[in-house]
Formats: C-alpha cells, structure tokens, sequence
C-alpha cells in the first residue's frame, strides 16, 4: 500500500484559473505529499508559470486545446481526442498514470472518463460523491450523485451506496458507514417515487448499513456518513451548502461590527473568522470523486485554485493507496472485501 | 383594505408545543397586530394554559382530536372530520374565518385545505411557499414548492411561478418578482427532464419575468424573488437551509472562544449572535403559505414556538389585506390585476 509513488495526470489547462493555479498546487502536491505528477496541457502555456524552475523534474504531457465550458460535453470529447481532459484520461488508461485530476468542464470529465476508461463491471451509471463538512468536526458526509445522473432509476441509487460505502470506509477512513437515503421525511412511505422504490432495494441490501431517510436538515448533523440521492437534488443541494459558507461569513461581517462593543470583537475575532471560513470552505475538500469510472478521476470546482487542485490530488492518492476501484467492483459482486485485497484487476 | 379585522382561525391543537406557545402567540398577535383570532381545539386543554386571564375574550371553537404526525393525512382527514385542522378549514369555508394557521401534520393540512376548501381556478396543484433570508438583507426570496408535490410536471411548475409571483408582488412588496427555475446549470439545456420542459413554458409566459435558471448557489443571492422547483428539490433544501443556520451559530461557538483574544471577542458578542440568529432563523419567517387552495393558509413548523405563530399569523394578515387569493385567479386567467381589484370572489 503506497509502496510505490501514485501517478497523477493533472488537466493543467481546465479551470477559471489555468494553468498557473492547477501548477501551483500540483507543484506544492509533489513536494508535499511525495506524489508523482503529470502535467498535461499546452506546454508553451505551462511552462511560464511562477516558480518555472520548479518544473524541470516534472512530466509535462502535450495536449491540443481544452473542452471549453459553454461546450456540449460529449461532442466536444469526441471531436477533439487531444485535449487535455482527454490526455490526461488515455495517460491512465495506458497505465502511465494512476488517477486524473480536472477542474475543467465536470460533464466532458465524465465523458472523457466514460468513453476512454469506461465503467467498473456492475456499475450502471458513475456518479460523482463530495465530502462536506457536518456538525461534527471529525465526521464528514459524502452525498453521492452530485450531478452526473440528473434523472435516477432506483438501482443506480443502490449502487451509490455501495459505491460510496466503499469510499467512505477505505478513503475517509470510516467503520460500517451509515447510509441514509435523501428524502423529505423520516416514514419509509414519505417521497417522490425514486426515492420510495429506492428505500426498499437499500433496506433489503445486507452490503450496506442502510440506517433510513436523511432529510434536509439531517444532511450536515453527522448522522450519516453517506448519503444518496439522484444528481439532481445532490447538486442543488452541493451548490447550496457551499454558498451558504459565504452567506454566513458575510452576514458575520455584516452583523459583528454593531452593538455596544460590537467593533472590538470584530477586530479580535479576524483570526478567528480566518479559521472559521476554512472549516466550511469547499477549498478544504478538494473537489468530487467520479465513482463508477475505470480509473480514479477527481472533479475539482471549475473556481479551483492551489489549494483545491492540493486537496484534490491528495484525494487522488488515498483513493489509489487504498485501492477504493478494486474495494467497488469487489464488493458489487458481492465478494468479501478482505479476499479480493490482493488482487489488483483495475491498477494492473 | 384592512378595514375590517382580519380573522385568523388557528389550530390550538397542532404542533409540539401545542396549545400553550400556540395560544401564547395568538394571544401576542392578537394585541400586536389587531387581528382577530379562533382558537380552534379541545377547551378543557386551552383553557388552562398560562395567562389564560387574557382568553376570556377570545372564542374558543372546539373540536375533537387531531391528526398525528404519524397518521397517513388524507385518510385521518376523512376519519376524523371534527379534528382542529377540519374544523379550522370549516370556518375558512363558512366564511367565520379568513385564514388558517396551523403547525400540525403539514400534509393533514393540505388534505383539509383540499377537501374542505377546494382548488383556486386554474389550479391543478396546490404548492407551500416558504420565504428565506438572502445575502441582502432586504430582499428574501419566495421558493415553491417545498413539500405539497414531490412528482411534479412543468405546467404545475409554471402555474407555482405565477402564483409565487403573486406572492411575491403583494405580500413581499416586490414590483415584478423575477422568478428563476431551481437547476444544475445555468444553461438553457441544464437539468433533468423536468426542468429542461418547465424552462420552455416560464420562457414564453408573459405574465411572469422569467430570468433564467437558478442554481443551488444563486438561492441565497437576492438576485430572485421567486424560485419554483418541484416540493422534493424544494423541501431538502428548505429544511437544509434551517438546518443550516443552526449549524453555522454552532460553528461560531466552536470556534470563537479559540485564539490569543478569542474568549474576549465571544463575551462581547453575545448580543451580536442573538441578532445573527434572529436573522436566519426560520421562526422570523413564521412558515410557508400554501397557495393555490381557495383560503388562505399558513403550514407553520411543527416545532413552532410562540414567535413563529406570531409571524405566522402576521403572514396571514398579509396575505387577507392584500387579497392574494383573488390576484391569483386573475392573474392565473390571464385578466389585468388592476381590473379585478374590486372583486372578492374568493373572500365573499
């Protein structure tokens, strides 16, 4: 486990803030973490970077271009094969790279996911999973889809628990994960009717600890520790919650200077309000797991910089450490997770 | 407009503190707001609650039972036809009552409101309207619907987007609500099947200003009056919201006592907190208003304390004194606001 260094292929040109932000943490992510990273894009954009010295020991792979974000995703992944999304993808599909991190166009990711690495055997449909934070600071949640899936089918929801099961228990390091399922009451009959078809296929599934509905409310009160529902709601609900971190911090701006001594605890509280904004910060948890795919892919926010791509390539190497494709397709055919530890069917 | 008092009849029996905070925030109202109020429930348990001096002038309605939140609503409603919420509804219907407001089962509510009240014209679902606080400070943003309708088809949608803008314009005091479809995307093409087929129908409605898609991230903007969404979307988010604002007052007091002057700043901001809280706490928000039945009436918390009855019944003044029931159906047929102005169909 670890004993050789994990591979990363970073989009260097996806994001708002390519390719200088995407660089810097994977320059910082190679230094710190002691990973292997590949840099792929357009090295005339690469390379005059900040801090270009640091680059001379790093891979940087040729791309043509990059999937812009007004693009319909999978026209645009077929049509240009050298991309960098692309790339980067083959990279790991010829076992020159272990995972993909992107914070370019999410849809052109799990296109370029899809058609190039293909699905894990059993899975239907990928989804991407994000971790936020909940009430209790040592218990985050993963809500998976957060938006590959708009419209469900009830098994896709049961392979998402599965799915996220696995990534719950071997990347953030969590016993018999409690699943709950997203829905608007706490009654088995409550619901639309994805989610009362998909109450039943989780409550009869002895792979997971399917623990009941996770409403709104439940979502960040450390309950659960996966949760599952269509992309969709996943997504509205993802976009929300990190909106409301800000929403927060400015109405604690807006609200701390008033009041008697209001303005003197505005000024002691600075430092505090710095660690306040990273504890709810989307920044900390370094972006989605696409979960389903053939290869680990990271989806990072399309706002990522240095911090984010930092989180998301140390996403990238605990889910290659702890093996999280070969825990999937192990536990999706319902074979002991132990028994399979030492095969390696997916990494090769 | 207001000439006479508006009547409020409230369900004493409904909710987890009922009947004492719910009579303690009638009785509040009452004096405050110049309504006047029927408390509507069992009188051997109405009577003795605190302050019960202050009853003697307020009818007392009785009724028999009430439905529990872990009865099936429709069928409790049919069974128990002297329960508070039917006896509430009655009074709407016998034109005792211009309102109901009730903190029980939410959906016994809407089946009352339904089977005793009836549809608006032109109304083929009744939606629950909640009002959130956004990043400016003056401009709350209506979401429907948040729990009536969790299988939901576009043309309900479009018929949510001009009952909210109703709402919006002359209960919130909004000239032309922009109303935004709650999505994934900003893209016309974004979203699953039912987004992308209400997004036609709300971009060629000229009774509305339709701006566009709202993501989970543009809820708390202030950049929408009115956002519609089917009542799954609606009520996760809803409930997460409130959830929400729980979770960040936790936060602070986590994390304010730490650091060199921490404890100082949190003692003086005691006062600070309180307000904060007050601004994005549910309770100043006093529940959602279920439109599109012929009453007016207000579904509360089922934790609702005497403050979140108070605003209630204030929301239901607001919405008799400014006969947003008739604006509805005028609008809903497509006749100028203006015009039917002087009407009272609904009202009698």
């Amino acid at each position: 486990m670890g004993a050789t260094r994990a591979r990363i292929a970073i989009d260097a040109m996806g994001g708002d803030y390519a390719p200088t932000e995407i660089v810097a943490g994977a320059l910082r992510a190679r230094e710190e973490l002691g990973v292997e990273v590949l840099l792929v894009g357009d090295p005339q954009q690469i390379k005059p970077v900040p801090h270009q010295n640091r680059l001379d020991q790093i891979a940087i792979i040729p791309a043509e271009g990059t999937v812009e974000m007004h693009e319909e995703p999978l026209s645009a992944i077929k049509r240009k094969p050298k991309a960098s999304i692309n790339v980067a993808m083959d990279l790991v599909k010829q076992k020159q790279a272990d995972a993909v991190v992107s914070a370019g166009h999410s849809g052109a990711a799990m296109a370029a996911a899809l058609l190039r690495l293909g699905r894990l055997r059993g899975i239907d449909r990928p989804a991407i999973g994000a971790v936020l934070p909940t009430m209790i600071a040592s218990k985050p949640v993963l809500i998976l889809d957060v938006g590959a899936n708009v419209d469900c089918r009830p098994k896709f929801l049961e392979q998402f628990a599965l799915m996220g099961t696995v990534y719950s228990q071997y990347v953030l390091g969590i016993t018999a994960p409690k699943v709950g399922l997203l829905n608007i009451g706490e009654e088995e009959s409550k619901g639309n009717d994805l989610a009362v078809r998909t109450y039943q296929l989780l409550k009869e599934n002895k792979q997971i600890s399917f623990i009941g509905n996770a409403e709104g409310r439940d979502v960040l009160s450390g309950r659960f520790d996966v949760i599952v529902c269509d992309g969709f709601a996943g997504n509205v609900l993802l976009k929300f919650a990190e909106a409301v971190g800000e929403v927060a911090i400015q109405i604690l701006r807006e609200e701390l200077p008033q009041g008697l001594h209001g303005h003197i605890g505005t000024a002691l509280l600075k430092s505090n309000l710095k660690r306040i904004k990273q504890r709810i910060d989307h920044a900390e948890h370094g972006g989605g797991l696409l979960l389903g795919v053939a290869g680990v892919c990271i989806i990072s926010h399309g706002s990522s910089q240095a911090p984010s791509i930092f989180n998301a390539i140390r996403l990238a190497k605990e889910a290659i450490d702890n093996r999280v494709l070969e825990r999937i397709q192990s536990q999706n055919r319902g074979v002991n997770l132990e028994v399979k530890d030492q095969g390696s069917e997916v990494r090769g």
